[in-house]
């Protein structure tokens, strides 16, 4: 298939220890894609981020090798910000492996930063050891997510492998100051709109908490709501009760 | 991988004509599906519905041949009504091929029954002969997405080509009685929130749509409104727009 016009990269992410000066070098996925996606040339200016710093852009100075392993070089000038974070802390029961790089990479999208990956009954114990959540997999996720969204601030992934302890003796200091949900379909609250605050959010795995789960997250201080009868996949739900308390 | 315990499935769809009076006989698909991951046995209870009718429980009372062609037998009790649908006719730049399946999958589970698929500058004229707009493939998205959110209601898909004439035309008639927004990263207008009327989503294609279109849109009746600076692939925005509007 060939493309009638340049696809606009989102945004090209490096990281600190890849610029000299303001000389960035890329190879591997990043160069191929600024090649062969974007199709650009020299002189070519391109939107570019450092991780966990600016946006800005860079112009195309140098395409060392055009053959299977490309390198480019860029001439960076970083200038703005990247977008607000989300003031949303995510608990998140495990999500099965197949399901669990989209939706990392979602929720970097979507802009929340501290992202508690945590057991359920409904949690299968091998997810645990799946390679889906190796330190480089996760990563790899998180950094798609924030090309995509154009940020440049990686979040923080933590995993907490009990759930009673974790929810009994962790969970309340770190909801403390934060207006606090649990989603459960069959709750007899609907999830509230534009909170101007910060925001707890827990998420069950397929087929939900189990009561006793959803009793001890209210013990914690999250409050059960719901967004109505419709089941969604993970990555969905995550998308839309964020969209809808944000 | 072994499981520890069983899924379970959400919805099994089924078309009209392959029930005889209270008996259904599943094959393909389905059938390997209740064997293999819901594991089920004979007397077990499964949920099902009626494609664009009625849901209700099923009895699994023969399991045909368990080798690679099985086959079932439920007798099937209708009992209840399908989740109501969204009151939103969805305006659709056609996606990338790659992203059409899940985004139409994604619109059936949120509850959408109206999509119009449009041109726009930004999509690839090829995307139109893609076969993942084959009425074999759109039909398999939707029934996956009503599967996923226990529903049974098809949307309808209307294909429109060309962009002056529909929206100029056909599309004010259409929104007439509906409040409009069409997403656009740059207007200066918030996308608002929980929205109790008929509604109205344009969302655009991959680098949106440009100004030209955004302003026919405008004068068809759409307002631009924007959910901030981060850019959503199709799945995601239209899942996040459809949960802040509705």
């Amino acid at each position: 298939m060939r493309l009638t016009y340049r696809i606009s990269m989102n945004l090209i992410l490096f990281d600190q220890h890849e610029i000299r000066g303001a000389t960035l070098g890329l190879t591997g996925r990043r160069a191929r894609h600024i090649l062969e996606v974007h199709r650009a040339r020299e002189g070519d200016e391109l939107r570019v981020g450092q991780i966990d710093g600016m946006i800005g852009s860079a112009i195309l100075t140098d395409i060392i090798d055009d053959s299977e392993q490309p390198e480019v070089r860029l001439e960076v000038a970083l200038k703005v910000e990247p977008p607000p974070p989300l003031d949303l802390t995510l608990f998140l029961a495990l999500p099965r492996p197949k399901f669990l790089k989209k939706t990392l990479q979602t929720v970097a999208t979507l802009g929340v930063k501290d992202i508690y990956l945590m057991n359920a009954v409904r949690v299968e114990k091998v997810y645990w050891s799946c390679e889906q959540l190796s330190e480089n997999e996760v990563r790899e996720a998180f950094l798609l997510g924030l090309e995509q969204a154009r940020d440049t601030k990686l979040p923080r992934l933590h995993m907490r492998r009990l759930f009673k302890p974790f929810v009994e003796d962790e969970a309340p200091a770190l909801i403390r100051d934060r207006k606090s949900y649990v989603a459960h379909p069959t709750a007899t609250a609907e999830c509230p709109r534009g909170l101007a605050s910060s925001l707890a959010l827990a998420i069950g795995p397929e087929g939900g908490f189990i009561p006793y789960e959803v009793a001890h997250l209210e013990n914690a201080g999250f409050t059960p709501v719901t967004i109505g009868p419709r089941i969604l996949k993970v990555e969905t739900a995550v998308t839309a009760l964020i969209s809808r308390l944000c």
